[in-house]
């Protein structure tokens, strides 16, 4: 997380879709990627790449248990690198 | 302020030299656009849409006193509608 630049956050923020997957994420928990869950109107191509952007710019993980690929807001590690962004974030 | 969108001010702040030129406005008070007065490599017409940017966003306010034109960061009202975020991205 040390190597997480605060421009890459925001700039993975600054998108209605993948703020709309952070809010969804905030309960800290793993949610599958599946695309039939996400309440998007968008190409499931679409949604993959913003998946890539949150976890390139260091906002979430990928957790993969067989064929499954869950993705987790790394909330713990932002507050401590970015005290009170992510929390400002979700109340926005 | 009420029509000021977090998308918007997110996007507006995923900018490095954007970043800075908030943390220069930090301190509250309104700054000269001068842009000689500004530590960045940059044209003047780029610091100048850097500025209309944050403007824009909503992030700054500009007030011109005869041909002068400051800068001033919104703080007190972005703290208002989105509490902590100015303050952790002025820390981040």
């Amino acid at each position: 997380m040390s190597d997480v630049q605060l421009v890459d956050v925001l700039r993975a923020l600054a998108d209605p879709i993948r703020l709309e997957i952070v809010r969804h994420l905030a309960d800290g928990t793993a949610h599958p990627k599946t695309s039939d869950l996400w309440p998007f109107d968008v190409q499931k191509s679409t949604l993959s790449h913003h998946f890539k952007t949150l976890r390139e710019s260091g906002l979430t993980r990928t957790i993969v248990n067989g064929r499954q690929h869950d993705i987790q807001l790394r909330k713990a590690e932002l507050d401590e690198r970015f005290p009170g962004l992510i929390d400002s974030v979700l109340r926005g």
